[in-house]
Formats: C-alpha cells, sequence, structure tokens
C-alpha cells in the first residue's frame, strides 16, 4: 500500500512513454485532508535539478496538497526550459485539482540534461492521466512508476496508536547511473502541524538518509517529502512518532542498500564509542568511501589496514594505535596491530558488518554502504547515464 | 641516473628476499657532501607507519647523511617492535657509514601489518649489504629496489645552471594494493640551507603530488625527501630552482599517474578562472574523486553531468549555471546546459583532458588523476594487500 496505507491519500502510477521500455513513469499522490501539512529535506548539492529549486519554495508555507513524480529524466540543467516544465507541470496538477500550483511539489529522476519539448508533453500528459485514476489504493503503482534502474519497489508500512506511516522510495543508495536520484515519499494520517512534520522528517532523515552513502556520489535531484492528511484526527505522542518515521525511513533506507546496482555486499559499519555522533559519522564516512575498502570487501578480504588508514584521515577524536576492528563478529585488529587471523571471518554473506571501536567515549553511529565491485564499475561505464 | 645524478650522492639496490620474487627490495642513498641538508614531507594520516613517525623525528633538524628503503613490507601497525626494527635500521646504517643514527631516514613499503622478526633480518641484511654495494652511479639500481606493484621504475633528472637535481619515484599514485605508498627522494648538489631546501620542497610538492589523485586513498607511509650536498658549490637562484623542482616532481607525478594500477586513462582536470588557486585544487580534487565520473570516462562517455554534480558538492565560489566543461577539447557543456553533442568527444586515448571554467577569477590548478576500471576492481579485491 505504500503511500495509501494512512487515511486521506490518494496515489497513481501511469505509463506515458518516459521510459523505453513502456513501464509506468509518472506518480502522483494527492493528499486529500483534512490537514495539508507538508515537509521535505533535499540534495545538499548546489547543483540542484529545477524540480529541487521549485520544490524547494513551494514547500516554504509548510502547506503540500499533492506531488508529481517522473521517472525518464532528471529535468536537470536543462535551463529555464526546463523550469518551466516543472512549473508547468505544478500548474497542470493544480488545475486539475482545484488547488494551488504553489502547493504542488514536483520530484524527477533520469538522465542530467533530459528536458526537452518531447518530455514536457510527456511529463504534462502523464500528469493529468495520473490524476485521472487516483484511487484510495494507488500507492503500489506510484511506488512502481518511479523506479529507474531499481530491480524492485521500496515500500514500508508502520501502523501506530491509531495513525499510520506509509512510504515509498527509489534509487538504489547513491550508486546507480544518473547519479541515482534518490526519491522518497512518506505520509501519515497522524495530525501534525509544519512545524512538527518538518523537525520529525529532518530528525529521521539525518539517521536513516543521510547514513546511507552507497559510493560517496551526492545526487542532483535528491528529495525527501512527508506529507500528513490528519485524517485519523489523532495527535501522536511526539517521541514515539519520531521514532516510528525513522524507522519507516531506516526501513526504506535499507532496501535501497539492498538493492544498490552492483553490489554483492550490504556492508553495516557500526562506530561506537566515541567522543560524539558526529565523530562516530565522520568516521564511519571515511570508510564507507574508501575505494581500496570497498574492493576489499568485494573480495572478501578483511583488510582491516585500509580500515585503519581510511579513518587515519578524519579529524575525530581517538587514538589510531589503540583502535579495534571487528568483521562479522571477529576482531581482526586490537590497539592498532593484527589480531584473529584472515581465515577466521567469513564475508561470503551479502550482509556484512564492521564495527570500529574507538574507544573514547560513548556515542555510536551506523553507516550503510555497498562494496565496490566489477558490477559497479560496468553499469557505470557502460552506458551513457 | 635519478638520485646520483647530481654530485655527492652514492646509492645502491640489494635483493634480500622482502619480495617472493626475488628482485630488489631495499634501496640505500647517501649524501657525501660536503653540506647535508635533508628535508622531507610526510603522509597527513593519522595512522603513520613506523619509518614514519621515525623520520618526522630524525628530520627535524636539517641534517641527513643517508636514506634506507625497503619494500615487501609497510613496518605499519607492527607495534613497538615494528619501531624498533626502524630505530635498528638507522642505527645500523648510521653505524657502518660512521654517523649519527639520528640522521638516517628510514621508508617501508608494502602490506600493512607486517614487520615481524623476518622482516627485520632482511631488512637489517639489506642495509648493510646496500651501503657495501654503495656506487656513485648507483640511481638506477635504488630505483628498481623500491618498486613493488610499479610496472617501470620512475625516474626524473634536470640539468641547471652548474646544479643538477635527480629523482627516484615508486608507488601507482594512491591506486595500488597495499595502499600504494608513494615514496620520493630527490637529490640536488645545488648549496641550500635547511630552511631554502624545506620551503623549496613544501612548494613543489603542493604543485604535484599533492595534485596527483589517483583513487583518493590516503597511504600510512607517503614520504618524499629532498637531499642536498652542495657538492657542485653553486647557491642557485631561488625562482629557477624552485621551479626546477617543481618540474622533476611533477614529472615524477605524472609517471605515478601513468603506471597507475588497472587505470585506462590518464585524466588531467584543469580547473581555470576560479576565484582562487585553493578553489580551483577544491573543485579539481571532488572530480577526480567522483566514481560515478571515473567510471564514465572508463567508458569514453563525455558524462558532464557527472562532472557538475560533482564540483557542486564543493564550497567554491562559482554559479553551477554558469559553468563551462570541455572534454578533450570539445565544449560538451556551456552556462550548465548541454552543448556539443557526446559524439563529437573522442575519450579513446589515454590521455584525457577535462576543463571546467568557473568563471569567476583568474586562478588556476590542475589535479591529475585516473578512471575507475574493472582492473582497478580486480587488483583491489583479488589479491589480500
Amino acid at each position: 500500500m505504500s503511500v495509501t496505507a494512512p487515511q486521506g491519500f490518494e496515489a497513481a502510477g501511469v505509463a506515458v512513454g518516459l521510459k523505453s521500455t513502456g513501464k509506468p513513469d509518472v506518480a502522483v499522490v494527492v493528499n486529500r485532508g483534512p490537514l495539508k501539512v507538508g515537509a521535505a529535506v533535499f540534495t545538499s548539492n548546489r547543483a540542484k535539478a529545477n524540480p529541487i529549486i521549485w520544490s524547494q519554495q513551494a514547500v516554504q508555507d509548510g502547506v503540500v496538497e499533492a506531488i508529481v513524480l517522473n521517472s525518464g529524466g532528471a529535468n536537470c540543467f536543462t535551463g529555464s526550459f526546463g523550469f518551466q516544465t516543472t512549473h508547468q507541470t505544478a500548474e497542470k496538477a493544480a488545475e486539475l485539482l482545484g488547488v494551488s500550483a504553489g502547493d504542488v511539489l514536483v520530484c524527477s529522476t533520469g538522465l542530467i540534461g533530459t528536458g526537452d519539448q518531447v518530455f514536457r508533453g510527456k511529463v504534462l500528459a502523464g500528469t493529468e492521466q495520473g490524476i485521472a485514476e487516483l484511487s484510495a489504493d494507488g500507492g503500489e503503482a506510484a511506488s512502481l512508476a518511479i523506479m529507474t534502474t531499481d530491480s524492485r519497489p521500496k515500500r514500508a508500512v508502520h501502523t501506530g496508536e491509531g495513525w499510520t506511516i506509509g512510504g515509498m522510495a527509489k534509487g538504489a543508495g547513491m550508486l546507480a547511473p544518473g547519479l541515482a536520484t534518490m526519491l522518497v515519499v512518506v505520509t501519515t494520517d497522524a495530525v501534525l502541524t509544519a512545524e512538527q512534520a518538518d523537525a520529525h522528517l529532518r530528525h529521521a532523515t539525518a539517521v536513516s538518509f543521510d547514513r546511507l552513502d552507497s559510493d560517496g556520489c551526492m545526487s542532483t535531484n535528491d528529495q525527501v517529502t512527508l506529507l500528513a492528511s490528519g485524517a485519523s484526527g489523532i495527535a501522536p505522542d511526539a517521541a514515539g512518532f519520531r521514532a516510528a518515521l525513522a524507522a519507516v525511513c531506516l526501513d526504506l533506507a535499507e532496501q535501497l542498500q539492498g538493492d544498490a546496482e552492483g553490489a554483492s555486499h550490504d556492508i553495516r559499519i557500526v562506530v561506537k564509542n566515541a567522543a560524539s555522533e558526529d565523530d562516530a559519522v565522520e568516521v564511519g564516512r571515511s570508510v564507507a568511501r574508501n575505494n581500496l575498502f570497498k574492493a576489499a570487501i568485494f573480495g572478501n578480504d578483511p583488510n582491516w589496514g585500509r580500515v585503519l588508514a581510511a579513518i587515519g584521515t578524519t579529524e575525530a577524536q581517538f587514538d589510531p594505535y589503540d583502535v579495534d576492528v571487528w568483521m562479522n563478529g571477529v576482531r581482526v585488529c586490537t590497539a592498532g596491530g593484527p589480531d584473529a587471523p584472515r581465515e577466521a571471518v567469513d564475508l561470503t554473506p551479502r550482509a556484512t558488518e564492521v564495527v570500529i571501536d574507538l574507544k573514547v567515549g560513548d556515542a555510536v553511529a551506523t553507516i550503510l554502504t555497498n562494496d565496490l565491485t566489477h558490477d559497479y564499475v560496468h553499469e557505470n561505464s557502460a552506458y551513457s547515464s
């Protein structure tokens, strides 16, 4: 059900030929209220696609009626014509829904530089068709229409005490061709103010999508949107809702990791006993972005030297000669020296856990990443994307 | 001739079994003076190998009599035993040369964690044998003994007005297995003070080795050493010497790039019209470290969208929508939009040039990198290193 699991939402997914395969490529999600609360977080890349520029403005007032998403073209670096396409998309949806264009968000994903007249015509047609096909069980269709190189749709639902959260996501971390735009829409029928929605979403993404670092490459089109309808009539306990939202986002993030293109390992890097959570994140990210480490994991090689060399590049507080490293439960390095022999470590399962004990504090953070594989190189070199 | 091209230097390269292939693996370079000036720059990685920790202290006073370098083991994360090995190496050389151990530098390269009793015995034997075989034309032998995964030795010589600079280097950028330690020794018979040697070396490395960013992975053992004998009796013009030293270092850096493991393209990223040189370096480095860009070049794909997405992650001053990108002489992106068609760009040659025009100032910097290839993944996953 994904985004239509909570009350007050309708969705659709339609095919208009943006994808050469003929598969669905335009999704629409509409909030029927009574509340029309929206919040969103966006890529921090300064090179922003036109839908990002539009949506950042449109979400400012905390009111969102609908969101239109297309695959098959990123509409990024397509100039003022491309921006007008986004604007016209919002206007088309607004006109058909009887709302203000400024309350319609737009997301696009696909090849950078794609956004010509043909693209515009198809996106507008898809918007019209999608709105015509809106239904209270359209969440599944919508989740299919936003897929690009994804091998499967990503959906999650959490049932709270009288309220529900539903979500859909697309993208293969930041790993797929076309810069792997990550698009996420999460809906809830809980009663939230715009400020609450914004705060909850920022917290949830900070501990989920922001800690998925598949290949270190930042997209121009990433957008995570939360829509709240209030249709349950229930204002949830803030801590409980926040935890549930974070769990839904982490669930979707792990689905993205598990479908990362070309990857053969899903790597959880747990950094513990750090002086601060920021330190833990910095250390974990330095490992997640180290190509030598990632290639070693692909080769089932518990190469702790590459872990230490990676974390040595950070500013985090720790003594490089008093760090322990565990791989899949085996301590391979203790206090900056070799421990268990490499033969003791089994790295053949796809699920891989690396634990780094910094021994200076009590903060912890987990970063999700993937290995560097031949398929990654193939997918990202063999096709123009 | 490499390091023995200038007057006042002797060198040797010997084989003591550190390499399983039986090839030469210990090099010694000795400064016969009259001056015994030395300067060095080291990896900024906080995880430093024992030879780095030793050499950083030994070079402090600006006096260096000799340097001993071994391949076949990094002596990194080998604890106090490993540090004692480095110390004993310096003492052995000092004893045989009749100098102070504190004036002997040590470099090691190879697998992290290698530094046991057998390693120590071989390094000490190699030091003794190398000193016994020192000769004024031993530069070539020394350059062979520091090779690890290098397919060919790297040497450079510059002849100034009465003085000479010679150099040798090993490593495949930061790209090879074992974290690709980059070891460089540059010698000169010019008359330099320790302060001049240090300043000239820091300048030269900043515009050469520091701008070689093959895979973004920082070694634990990198060391670049300059030795000055003063044997020419000539104190060179400072600007002329600095330019010559930078040219020798850049020559060696380009040789490292050209031999980077698994690479199929040598990529020059020229960032021009930046607000500052720092901005230009930051922008160039962001592209050099972007796996999607690097995979695209491997696939001969002039994917300018990935260039813009990479530079959008920097803090440098520029307007992402007013940047031009050229690939091998063809402008593929102008003012944040598509320009020449991809078919107009020929990326088949190994030498690849990407020019990024930021249009905000007049600073320029060039970063050297390589593409991301199947061979890179293979080399760094198929072997424990």
